[in-house]
């Protein structure tokens, strides 16, 4: 159901300090929390003795002690001390899970082979000094009672911004234009380029625009979920829609929703803008007016997944600028199979 | 489950303008809106296209246009337009309901059948001037977490006016007289006659009466599930008993509890009465003293729906004044059964 | 699923007078009311003619009136008078159950065989005159959302005081003294002796000793789940440990954790102590550090129970300290087996 080989984000990782933090990720009970040496673990949150989560234990140095009977584990999920005896019992442990830090994020494996770290997202600007990043719904994750699989689809289709968010990024210029997908190993991209069009609300606000603008929409999908939006404008004829894009109001907006169950998300995302990198006022912009871009977005995905889930199995009907999502969605199909494929074989 | 060929209440009428309801009837989403002309419409409420509720959406004149990616539904249930493209889809449609508007009431046909008015309850004095009619529940309908078949047989049985509503249009005189049960092709008719007997608070109140009165309760339950409920009392000898009911406190108390699920109900009802129509008190004791004789049975049909859900097979006992209801029980089962059987030969 | 010939404790004395109190025992309806002459009835909390709990109902001397149709039922569950009619119809009877009084409990046989009144646990100290007791959040059932097994483990295991109690009857010293376990008939006994050791807070305060103490530990758990906790420290050197416990800071914990559903139990407990009966100080101690006590387990039961509903198969692993609650649980399903093998026999 879930692809396991690959990286999700667990948390922020200012959310993972001494106080265990207990997550559901992929269906599993997760908890996590830092040593005293400040390096992030990841344990099955569930005492392998009587089945209390870890998260309502103490964190004592670099282990985690249970809050019923006193168990204390290591990092590496080993049990190493049990109150009241010297020897500990055969499988006294809980799984532990393999951590990345990068990018502010705390990245999980929880598939069965080994971990690689090739396959993280190559977000580079999102802790590059010339650039600079806003965290999303303020540092913690939009909890989303939806599929990521929904969310993955509302970013790599943009013309939605047209209805769903006319007051900011969204006016009538977008459908007018096509889109181009384009599909590599692991990732999808949807481009759509649009030459003197007039700038929607935000960003003639935000880039001081007087006239027309050139306009563009990248997001790149990648497996198994991650999805980097990358948007802006520029004046007209600057070369912008050519692939000079390092300059306008040019932001990217990546985006991790890690699935908590099949119906429920951990969505991460974040701004990171190379334009008015210092302004406060800018900041402010997107903590506050796109976290309700966001939650315009939530309401119609948690509405759609309501309907989903009492008629799973009425048809669907798909329209043109449904290509990137659908070629997104084949890929995770088949990477899908060939992992479960593996797992059976094995 | 639910007889399907056949009228159910969706709306008053007053429910439905120019920003979309949503409302699930018979376990089927439904939008409705009513198009710059007046006219009612009632659409599948669920995108062909991703699975928004078009309740969610705006009505443009007389279409109804999705708030996610913005196609538009004609009346029909016909896609009009889909932004981005020029073709429509093959099968870019959703269902349209036929709907007939009588007596402040929006009605809707769900069956696969050609509607068929002639099957609509001829409650001609709910918008007749002689008569005064009160919308129930301040003109909404009465969300019951129970099923319409536990409304249906509430109504029937009247004997539960000694026990449950005492306050208002209970005594104990009515369980002394016997009830008469008569059945035709669609329709159950309970017939309990009470000359010469105590009048209850209500009556008593509303009337004026100085001591005894001929009370009458003849109840009609058509098929689905429309009841009216045809009460009142006079002085002793004036006839009512022999079928002159156009005089003292008469009333009907019109109802139709439309499923929503199979274990929840749309109730819609209203008082229409004969005497003092003029009175405003006399509207706000139907408006709120009412109100509270509906829920008095709301009460215990929830209860009762409890009840089943977690023993649906317990036996039950069956009583005298049981008759209407289990009349009225089996000639839905054998439409049910008929209806069903059709369908499957088709 | 539960044992069922056996008494389980179903509401405080003090709960049952003329209002009836529903209550779901053993997964079944349960409404529960006091006669005109104090006696105690529990019938089957829904009435045989058309569902409704008969908890809505009310009191009528020795007997208990239906809220719907009026149905009368004996306290034997009989149907004693149906209005509007004179016959009883076939099978108008609800079930009764069996009742005890004692120890300020009303105990009831939910089995199929005939009650025996010797398989109630003798813990007469409940009402002695030389002791005192304090009824356990504040006379009602604490209502928990975990299985009463849990329970059961929970006191049959007080090794967890050390990390669950810190603050009131928990210290270091415990899990330094190994426990002994025997068996009885349909008891198993939990036994911890701590010579010479550090009271924990509550023991200090309420014992006022200026130095170290001998503890003891003494649970005794009966089927199907009544667990009593005998505890308390004195100076060192009086012989507590050796069996003399009339002295220093001993009470009891009697525990009647009573299952609402497979999931969900009506925990009923007190606390009777011998020393410092008359002060009232003492009983509010009792009242409100006791009752903290029971919410830290509590916090901790509901964790497990929901970390066992989402992955039931999971496997444990069992540590020294659990050997009295798993001889229970071999006790608790050996009788089980041979219940539910004589109903099948049978």
């Amino acid at each position: 159901m879930f692809l396991r080989n690959c990286w999700y984000v667990a948390a922020w990782s200012h959310e993972v300090g001494q106080e265990p933090l207990g997550r559901t990720l992929l269906n599993e009970p997760v908890v996590l929390y830092r040593t005293e040496d400040g390096d992030p673990v990841a344990l099955e949150d569930r005492c392998c003795h009587r089945g209390l989560p870890l998260s309502l234990g103490t964190v004592e140095g670099r282990r985690l002690r249970c809050a019923y009977h006193g168990l204390l584990f290591d990092r590496d999920g080993a049990c190493a001390e049990v109150p009241g005896q010297s020897r500990m019992p055969p499988g006294s442990a809980v799984r532990s899970y393999p951590l990345v830090e990068r990018a502010g994020w705390v990245w999980i494996w929880m598939g069965e082979e080994a971990p690689d770290e090739s396959l993280l997202p190559d977000w580079w600007w999102m802790d590059h000094p010339d650039w600079k990043t806003v965290p999303g719904n303020n540092g913690k994750p939009l909890h989303s009672r939806c599929s990521h699989r929904l969310i993955v689809d509302n970013l790599l289709d943009l013309s939605h911004l047209t209805f769903v968010h006319t007051d900011t990024i969204g006016n009538d210029e977008i459908t007018r234009f096509p889109c181009r997908t384009e599909r590599e190993a692991r990732l999808v991209r949807m481009e759509r380029l649009m030459p003197a069009v007039e700038p929607p609300p935000f960003y003639k606000a935000a880039g001081g625009f007087a006239g027309k603008v050139d306009r563009w929409q990248i997001v790149e999908a990648i497996l198994p979920c991650y999805v980097d939006v990358d948007v802006g404008c520029t004046e007209v004829g600057r070369g912008a829609l050519d692939g000079d894009r390092v300059q306008g109001t040019a932001f990217h907006v990546p985006n991790c929703p890690t699935p908590e169950t099949g119906r429920t998300t951990h969505h991460f995302y974040a701004h990171t803008r190379l334009f008015r990198t210092d302004s406060a006022e800018m900041d402010e912009v997107f903590r506050t007016d796109f976290l309700r871009v966001f939650h315009e977005d939530l309401e119609i995905m948690e509405a759609q997944q309501r309907v989903f889930d009492s008629r799973p199995d009425a048809p669907l009907v798909d329209i043109n600028v449904d290509a990137p999502a659908l070629t997104f969605k084949r890929m995770h199909e088949d990477a899908l199979e060939a992992e479960t494929g593996a797992r059976t074989a094995a």
